[in-house]
């Protein structure tokens, strides 16, 4: 990203990165970190997508869930466009900082389609098909 | 992999990705799905870690979670070493089957730091350090 992120790269850190306190996430080589949002009522899963380092420096600015769009390739605010906002009430990260938790408060479902969650399938015991579970 | 997946490739449904009842999971350019552990108990997240297709496959046909390990570039099935096995309740996808679900009975910690859940640490509100949560 052009400016200032808040966060350090992982190569800054001299510190085992399960164990500092200084923020370093690892984004991919693609440079995307797996995000996933959870509800802050239920702790259940809504939904997984990724964000690159502006998405993220944007959504700890603002406390609105903003990620990269990987089919549109542009960066993307949740519920710009449907009003299904996720507000942010704490991001966390995983023992080597390379995913993310937003625990969001979301207004109307996550999934855009118009599911609460977007885990609404069960795969079958033989895995090959999935049972709707809404 | 060799040999035969349950599940289908999403090239071959004609039918759309997020309302169809066969399991066609997409696999990235690197042929690997993210995977969200949650704890069947609580319904939080527990860890995110990566699958391949045989991964996949095996967790499907044994009932134990597999991943591929990015860093040492092998299957791992979990707890293989540590004991600290998760048992999969159920397997879930999302709507455009992009990411995976695996709810499980977790024995032990999921954490190789001995945690409970990879995502022990908060971010702070400016977004440059991190807050132990346990």
């Amino acid at each position: 990203m052009t400016g200032q992120t808040p966060f350090a790269a992982p190569s800054e850190l001299d510190e085992k990165i399960e164990e500092t306190t200084r923020f370093a996430p690892k984004f991919g080589p693609d440079g995307l970190i797996p995000a996933v949002a959870t509800d802050a009522a239920t702790g259940r899963m809504l939904m997984l997508a990724y964000m690159n380092a502006e998405a993220l420096a944007k959504t700890i600015e603002s406390g609105d869930a903003w990620y990269w769009s990987r089919s549109r390739s542009q960066l993307w605010r949740k519920g710009g466009t449907s009003g299904h906002v996720q507000r942010v009430i704490e991001i966390r990260t995983d023992c080597d900082q390379d995913a993310i938790e937003l625990v969001v408060e979301q207004a109307g479902p996550a999934c855009h389609t118009k599911r609460k969650s977007c885990f609404y399938r069960a795969v079958s015991a033989d895995g090959a098909t999935l049972k709707f579970q809404e």
